[in-house]
């Protein structure tokens, strides 16, 4: 038996999420297709962050467990590489410890939220950035996204209500910079509550606007419900840049 | 009667190319389109660089006339960005003089070409770059392109053969530079042979990557044969920067 891991990056809009889904084009539905014909065998993958529909990864981790005991780990990111879809790129495959598992190894993962901001929107970014041309603050963004590190009640940033007993979640970066027209957001926590950063960036964008008063954000990260929480931003901004081992 | 001048940029790749063709979906068709809806009048449109199926453009120019005698530019292209499709973007609409038109009054075009030169794809920028894995000498496609400036006879660079008389063109800048993975061929001339810049570059990539000695490439220059030069490198690394009036 052999533990292998892959590190991965694609462009989502094509695709209706990370996890299999019959009859839709997802991004483990293609992997575990082209995985089973070099190895004849089914692959089941373990991944890192399981990403919405439209959602993108420039540093998505998957690790499985093959029968052999001997791989040519290069080989196995040619062959992937040759076999998948262009939106697909395997960047390293790479052979891991035994118990390594890529969804529950991991200590934390890093997201970035990537807004244009600017009056005319841009045709060549247009699958990876959110076009928002109204004027944004970034002082305010900032101080308001660096109310969310640490430990919090998130419960607001989040449309599952009731299924899961614990809505804390424990953030260890969240800033907003800008280059050029864009302001990206960038995010760090050990794990992540089912549409949690496009919600946060929702609400912070309609406080950076001059919406929402920043004051009032505080009490939203302290067991606030969804309704008192912004807008949850569009998915095609997001994107796992890595995840923590 | 006004004249009116169009800044626009798009990313080709869904398109059929930049001239209208009944059932496909084409720049010139989308522009034709939504300017008859906002003038109620049909609108001609003259354009600096008919770009064929998957080129993209980020300073293409078109030029049409209108019978109102008095026009509101900055309406009209937020009308105009409001009815496109997200592809394409008006990025200035102005007044011009009676006399502009955007294809007779250009003195000049630049295109990019666009390779990204490493040994994995990008999911990114997949459909604005040529992925060409293979090793490529610099010096040589340098020097390679600066055979290109000055007047020649371009009729190796072009498949529309017998029909035109002329073959001859003045390249006043031809260079390739370096961007991290990128490597970009700039090329500006008075005009352009159909495919002129596809095929230089099909060619040029030959030689850097020593398939061909840049010793023979003056020889195509004067006056040779469509089979003497390289392949037509693909559409999507080609985009037309600026056009100079």
């Amino acid at each position: 038996m052999t533990k292998i891991r892959l590190d991965i990056e694609y462009d989502g809009a094509g695709f209706a999420g990370w996890a299999k889904q019959p009859g839709q084009p997802t991004i483990e539905g293609a992997l575990e297709a082209a995985l089973k014909q070099i190895f004849q065998e089914p692959v089941r993958l373990s991944v890192a962050g399981r990403t919405d529909a439209g959602v993108h990864a420039r540093g998505q981790v998957a690790s499985f467990t093959v029968r052999k005991s001997q791989v040519d780990s290069g080989k196995i990111r040619r062959s992937l590489n040759r076999m998948l879809p262009g939106a697909i790129a395997v960047t390293s495959a790479s052979q891991a410890a035994p118990e390594f598992d890529a969804r529950r190894s991991a200590r934390s993962r890093t997201y970035s939220y990537t807004v244009l901001n600017r009056t005319w929107p841009d045709v060549f970014q247009r699958r990876y950035v959110y076009f928002y041309p109204g004027r944004l603050d970034l002082k305010a963004l900032n101080w308001t996204a660096s109310q969310a590190i640490g430990r919090h009640d998130f419960t607001a940033f989040t449309p599952t209500s009731g299924e899961r007993a614990y809505f804390q979640r424990e953030v260890a970066r969240s800033s907003w910079r800008r280059d050029g027209d864009l302001l990206i957001y960038t995010v760090t926590s050990g794990s992540f509550l089912h549409n949690m950063v496009r919600v946060l960036v929702g609400t912070m964008l309609e406080i950076g606007r001059g919406y929402r008063r920043p004051e009032t954000f505080p009490a939203l990260l302290a067991g606030a419900g969804r309704p008192d929480a912004g807008v949850t931003a569009p998915a095609c901004g997001l994107c796992l840049e890595e995840v923590e081992y």
